[in-house]
């Protein structure tokens, strides 16, 4: 048999996806598993995309043009606007998720062993679509203890050599929930100033800001904006993820000139999606805030409740739907195994992503987890009370060691 | 400004989409383009897949399993039962479009510096999926005089090496409409097998077979399952290309997990797109056969109407529903451009694909065009008509010429 790829046998992973096999097995034991381990939204499409679907009037369903639709582009190039983004339709590219508009982008600009710095822990996929292009990743990591914080600039700097091509953040947040601020944002645009390199900027999750804080995007920072590819989708905005519509933003035209060489060879984003998208955009204000102020109540009732927890630590995210905990485990991810394979409360369990693979640095991460906040606060207190039980028994957990220690301060 | 990829720069333009924005000029003018030049079907989408899309009962768009939804899945087993294809739903992974699913087979196969042989002129984006993945692609050349037939054993054999991992056929034929007899199939095979090599076999055409001559499958030849990695998409047989949904289907299971990981970092393909092509499988049986014969109608039309052309020559293309034909021209790009800016027929015009851009050698197909009969029958005769009269005044014509000589031998 010919051999297959060392490509594909680098590839890692989905630290996300890779249990899904236990969870199935728990399931058909009849055992009821809280998913917190995707960012798959619980709740609604807008009816506007619904309707849009069921309303298709068309006899033959075409290619739309590579760049995607244009009353699609013209209508997010508005959206925008509202956020001070300064971009018009013919800077937006629509892609089949924001996932090949993370991959198109590197195609475009990075080279077989071009590098990026990355801080960590990261969306973990960033490091499959690095693979995809021969790029390699260079992690600076942020520490829990710190809330996730940006890495001093100092750390960036150690890392760039003149391979390196680019800083991809995303911001805010996937997985720590963290927003950079307006300071760490004009340090990054210093850094990317001063060494002439691309600025990645994930912002897929901009409406889910939650401290009041600022959303500064990598398009307000003056003077590098021909080095800004920015990435969007609309999966989480409008719990859209099955519909895979994404958009690779730019002002650089011989970065546009090369993406659209990758858009053309795939011919099209998806038809319905995009017209769906464009629907979504027209979604009733109250259906935004309703599903805000929903994440806004999970985020204080999750975060409260882990800290409440012994052992476990949460930082407060202040946007996404997602936070990074650290549990008192030997090692998360045989913990977040072991919940599938080898524990029930009252016949349920939990579906945590283990950190360590939001790190591209081996041993990173391990003892953390990544929770999605995308169930109901009845179903959060639920998971809240299965990982409180569960560590009291999981025989890697230092529960014990902790309350004993805790007692003999007392 | 940082710089942009070569690898980008490498990625050829679209020879079916390049000329768009002159096409674009034209119709600014008022000027009607008929469009030969890509397969997009003008056929109805089957009223099965409309209804499934219009009768969305889901309140959230979610992503599917990144393998593909599993009632669609083993729908399309037994589909290909029909072709005596024998795999099961656990061989087939849904794709975004036939695109992704070529992009993957060579992302999983093959690594940079790889090498496959392809029959040429062959499918323009197979060239660009070549780049995104690093590998090269080395053309055997079949010639128009022998109506595209698979070139000798021993011109494939001739560009072996150790860097040689596949052979890549698409059956039948894009953009040549040929389908490879049985006897073509197993020299195929023969090679397959003697080099131990993959044997990527593009068969989206397979309805669109006219002349009685049987379908051989690559799934059909004995002894190579393992080696066979089969492509496959809606878009064509159903008039679905707007929903982008393909399949890549492989016995090999160490394939399969190296696909599988490209899949889950996309995490899904569209869901609704599933969900139309899935319902397209019941299409009614008068559906596919109304639009065979509509096809059988046209090619009839189109290949009589060019041979009546001086100086033009289309061999009988077999299945699909494209054909190569050469013209009395200078240079085919040339006068493809020529058409859409400075000709016109009661202000009419045609829009075709030069072949140059189906040949990854330079020099190769100069005088050749691909044309797609996705056109009904009076708008294929108008077609005609205008390429008549365009060969007659075009300044690289040598029709004059021709006729000429036909006279004087007369």
């Amino acid at each position: 048999m010919p051999t297959v790829s060392d490509r594909g046998k680098l590839m890692p992973d989905s630290p996300i996806r890779k249990l899904g096999p236990l969870a199935d097995k728990a399931k058909e034991k009849g055992i009821k598993v809280y998913h917190l381990n995707i960012g798959q939204p619980d709740l609604p499409t807008p009816p506007e995309a619904l309707n849009a679907i069921k309303n298709i009037d068309r006899m033959i369903l075409e290619y739309t043009p590579s760049e995607g639709i244009r009353s699609f582009r013209e209508k997010l190039a508005k959206y925008y606007h509202k956020f001070k983004i300064d971009v018009d339709a013919d800077d937006i590219i629509i892609t089949t998720g924001g996932s090949e508009a993370v991959t198109f982008s590197f195609m475009s600009c990075l080279d077989p062993g071009d590098e990026i710095i990355v801080p960590e822990p990261a969306y973990a996929n960033y490091e499959a679509f690095a693979i995809v292009a021969g790029a390699i990743i260079k992690p600076v990591t942020s520490k829990i203890e710190e809330g996730f914080a940006l890495p001093p600039v100092e750390e960036f700097e150690k890392l760039i050599t003149p391979k390196t091509k680019g800083i991809m953040i995303c911001n805010p947040n996937n997985p720590t929930g963290y927003l950079y601020t307006r300071e760490e944002m004009d340090k990054i645009r210093n850094l990317i100033k001063k060494y002439d390199l691309y600025l990645f900027s994930d912002e897929v999750y901009r409406e889910f800001c939650y401290t009041g804080a600022p959303y500064i995007s990598a398009f307000h920072l003056e003077g590098i904006e021909q080095n800004v590819v920015l990435i969007d989708s609309v999966s989480k905005r409008y719990s859209e993820c099955g519909l895979r519509i994404g958009a690779l933003i730019t002002k650089n035209k011989e970065v546009k000139r090369n993406v659209m060489k990758f858009c053309q060879a795939r011919l099209s984003a998806p038809l319905i999606g995009q017209i769906a998208a464009e629907a979504s955009l027209d979604a009733n204000p109250d259906y935004m805030l309703n599903n805000y102020n929903e994440y806004v109540n999970r985020r204080k009732f999750l975060i409260d409740g882990l800290n409440r927890i012994d052992g476990v630590y949460s930082p407060i995210p202040m946007g996404a739907f997602y936070t990074v905990a650290r549990l008192p485990v030997d090692n998360a991810d045989k913990f977040c195994s072991w919940l599938l394979s080898d524990f029930e409360l009252e016949n349920q369990t939990l579906f945590m992503a283990p950190a360590s693979g939001f790190y591209t640095e081996p041993g990173k991460g391990l003892d953390e987890v990544r929770i999605a906040y995308v169930l109901k606060k009845e179903d959060l207190a639920v998971c809240l009370k299965i990982l409180e039980e569960a560590l009291k028994v999981y025989p890697g957990s230092k529960v014990r060691q902790i309350v004993a220690n805790n007692e003999s301060v007392r």
